[in-house]
């Protein structure tokens, strides 16, 4: 788990070639893939500690009962063993061969009962016939077993042994956080969710590509600082709102991380702001950088982004994914297994990742030293010096010339790639030639403007 | 004409099935067919008169010569017969056949003359041979007669006896009010003209789906006052704007209605603000109930919302019909009669009302009061409990997340209804959903925000 | 060159017709063909020269080495003679043919070399081989000659002679400046650059426009002054800058004229501000008199206007022409002779100019003196008097009634027109024929609003 970060990672025109990263990503998903993790309990403890390896993610549990907003932490569920047994003692559901066999959070159950009485608490799929369907029960005590639609019709009448080892009691909620320092106190929050057991694409998808990223960004210089969270669902992230709301005044943009191993495109679902620089910023690195890509407006369901996103927050978090939750028919299945995300698709990811970081710690406002009429650009050699029909200089002339024309405070680098329609790179490298020659000056302070 | 009315009938999704005013409605619009209106006179009384079993209707009369801004109230017209026979003593145009027949405002005359003569006094429409076409000449004391092109034709040359039997005098010019007192003094302002003699769409079907539409308003409880004035179209909205400038601050919203009875598409013209509280109701509501419909911008032509609309006055009145006048061929001519218009279609146009006036009603702005991260909805009932695709609450999922996302005092149901793309009355049931559970607070003052 | 101007022409519906000033334009074009214009010299005083028989252009110097901003006058250029003689004497390329048979700037050179020796200084168009394309070095000293593909191919090896006699020396760079007072301080800023030798789409076609547009408007009552600047191009313009710092804040509109002859479609090029007046009054021009047109973003390269608009002046200045530099074949190359534009195009151009001036005269603000409901445009003879379908009055009844709707203060004839979809003109002779009947009234004073 050794991992070998180059300096230049972040910036997406060097960095990781398609393939880089895709066969450690993978690795890491083929290794948390059989914990079974879940709301609470040792599975997403188990998920961080292997994380840990990678990123010094910081454990935090939160004991039973914690007023969370309207909600209170939920008992803690942890499983050994499960499995329905027929009359002659053979397992028949297991929960050895698929922590998906059992609904989360089932109750510990321990019978014999008649097929007949079993039969409610088995879930199938019969369009899916091969696959076990994904359940849980978070709020409401009970028990079940998930099977595949061949399995339920194989079962023959009798006397069936009916066991749950598991247990729901006191205990705590566990969550992940590790904070990057950056140069500024303005924060990066990046979202991703840990409570979905042997599920690929949701969620381990999510989990790896965003410890890699923070792996990358702690190697690299940075201005903004990032803050990871490796939270449950929902209940996670308003455990970790509930814990620093005080923080929250710093957190600029955020993202959340979501199913980001299939071969879908890559897809943005906008902030319930729209048009804060976290879409714009995201939106650019698509436009510029995808033959294909999906924008979607914010709605106030989907993942944590819906309570970032609640009016009492009301933060500038979009998210992150590539085929959307509840539109792939391996959705919460088994069929969500390691062969349906590829390392292609996770280098992919985080590749988009680092594009983002790289164009948000970019995204400056600049005053140009000489506003009245161009400075004279041929002597600096960011000129052709003939007339003729071709360029020549060192850098392009045209980023050159729309930086000069547009760095009268008012406009940022992405300001003006947005209006030039040319890549935030081509800018931001127009920008460090202009800065170099002493034709540009630094203008915001931080997040701010001069 | 009693009428038994519900008081869900201001609620489009209860209330009236297909069909359910429509044959009161066309009762209506038969009964005051034979009436001769004109800008004054006792066929406006007359139609006033027989609206007044219906509604309440307060009759005002402004004396010819009373200074109306720019003009001042005309000289009253009425007419008892008017003919032309010819030399064998018979009528050979009869305005007892149809009053379309004599040109509205025709000064009186009697007199013998030759077909030549009289030929410059004969409108007929070559284009549409058996039509009458209706003329008036409110401003020039002029007389002229309408006949099918078929009549004229017909005609030979002889001696006529050409006689109208009509004053033109002083007396009054006389329009129609109704208030409908609501909780709030704010007011909805509905405009409708009767000046029109034997035509059905322009506009007695305007006449006579305004009537239902206050009748079914004064058993409905209700936040807004509604206005209801019967005017002669232009100098009568003037007449009325002239007397109640000290009311006008109270109109919030406005609509005039106009050619309601024909089968084509609901059509809605703009107030002059374009982007007024009543130009997002009524847009929404053909937006989520018509297969097909006209949103057309404002013109300052058109009928009284010119009025309402010249810059002095500028109110937010849009205009609701069916195929816009002057764009149907039977437009001000004997064809506009009963025949054209429908049932069917005056009922859908007096419901498109009730869905309009029930969506302003229920545009209030309210305030999540659980703004932190999602409430537990599942034990409120307004969730599915178990982690399975398919829905289960009491009311739909969206609509609830939607509104607590949004109600954070900067956004009424109607902007939430837009932004979500659902229909305004899922939004509103999702909030009175929430009220029930507390979850929410009423934030607007009537019109205003909190 | 004496020119007969009527005072109408400025108005685009009376005026010119097609062809009017056709020839003129294209006689004054053929004129200064000959002349070899560069960034300095005596071809720019010749040519300006020229045009002071046509229009009163005073004529300024500015010393070589004059700070410019980030630059210096550079030292002027002149030219007398230029060959390539072969070992038999002849001249094989001519600078008495071709001006362009020289790099502009070139410095003195007399030498005998070889073939192998010369060919680096040698340009030619092999896609192209009977063109000679126009080179310039004017910030690097250096020498080369131009040639057509076919003369470069029949060159025999050899020793050849090679002659410029041109000096580079300190004196001035020239610039023309004409001054039209109008009735307010005001200004309309008219740019066109006066660099190019015997090329004539780029740019004798925009000097010719502009010092017949310039003649018209000496001749025509005007609210605004015109300034109209003939500047090499880039350094020029900076320098008419450099030297009028304090006079800027009266340019409250700038077109630059560029490549006006070719027939190709009437293009604007819209200011950095993007929807400043000029803007909008150029393309509501092209909105309703052209069949065909093309309204590009601005970017900041081209020609003058990237001066205008860099971040210390920001003045509103487009850019008109017709197909832009650089995306017409015979750009930069011999083929840019007389015929490659036409009298016709050049008139078109004219009349475009004419247009725009109209538009902008005429963009005042008025308030309708009778704002509470229509007044009786009928008694004004401004309205049909019989309620028939179609209209009577002298000046169309729409354009009436729009302007009265929005002339509250809030809105110019321009803003009137654009929202109406009426052509500026009718407004404009609505808004005329009001002001005739005391209902309007002026509102702005100037450039401001009431």
């Amino acid at each position: 788990m050794v991992v070998e970060v180059k300096e230049a990672d972040i910036a997406p025109s060097g960095g990781a070639s398609p393939g880089e990263y895709g066969e450690r990503l993978m690795t890491l998903v083929r290794e948390l893939y059989p914990f079974c993790r879940s709301l609470t309990g040792d599975g997403v403890r188990q998920t961080l500690q292997a994380l840990r390896r990678l990123i010094p993610i910081e454990i935090h549990e939160v004991p039973t009962g914690t007023q969370i907003y309207d909600w209170r932490a939920p008992q803690e569920w942890n499983i050994r063993d499960a499995y329905v047994k027929n009359a002659a003692g053979e397992r028949v559901i297991d929960f050895k061969k698929s922590n998906l066999h059992v609904m989360g959070y089932s109750e510990p159950v321990h019978a014999r009962m008649s097929l007949q009485e079993l039969r409610p608490k088995l879930h199938s799929l019969p369009d899916h016939p091969d696959w076990i369907p994904f359940r849980t029960s978070y709020f409401r005590r009970d028990w079940a077993f998930s099977l595949t639609h061949r399995q339920l019709l194989a079962l023959e009448d009798g006397e069936y042994e009916v066991c749950i080892d598991s247990t729901l009691e006191d205990g705590s909620l566990t969550y992940g956080e590790l904070y990057i320092e950056g140069s500024q106190p303005d924060e990066v929050l990046i979202s991703t969710h840990v409570c979905h057991p042997s599920l690929c694409n949701d969620n381990l998808s999510g989990i790896v590509v965003a410890a890699y990223f923070a792996h990358i960004l702690r190697s690299t210089p940075r201005r903004y600082s990032y803050r990871f969270v490796f939270v449950p669902a929902q209940i996670g992230s308003l455990a970790w709102l509930s814990r620093n709301e005080g923080k929250l005044h710093n957190i600029k943009h955020g993202l959340v991380l979501v199913a980001l191993g299939d071969d879908g495109d890559l897809t943005y679902k906008r902030s319930r702001h729209a048009t804060a620089e976290i879409d714009r910023v995201v939106e650019h690195t698509l436009r510029h950088a995808e033959r294909a890509a999906r924008v979607m407006d914010f709605w106030p369901h989907g993942n944590d982004e819906r309570q970032y996103s609640s009016p009492g927050f009301n933060l500038p978090v979009g998210a992150i994914m590539r085929t959307p939750c509840g539109t792939f028919d391996q959705y919460h299945t088994s069929a969500d297994d390691p062969t349906f995300v590829t390392a292609a698709a996770l280098d992919r990811s985080l590749r988009w990742c680092n594009e983002i970081a790289a164009t948000l710690e970019g995204n400056r406002t600049y005053l140009n030293l000489n506003p009245k009429g161009e400075p004279q650009l041929g002597r600096r050699g960011l000129y052709r010096t003939t007339g003729d029909r071709t360029g020549g200089g060192k850098v392009k002339e045209m980023p050159i010339l729309w930086v000069l024309n547009l760095s009268d405070g008012e406009h940022s680098l992405l300001d003006i790639a947005e209006r030039s329609g040319l890549p935030f790179l081509e800018i931001r490298a127009a920008a460090d030639a202009l800065l170099e020659c002493n034709l540009l000056q630094l203008c915001d302070t931080g997040a701010a403007r001069c």
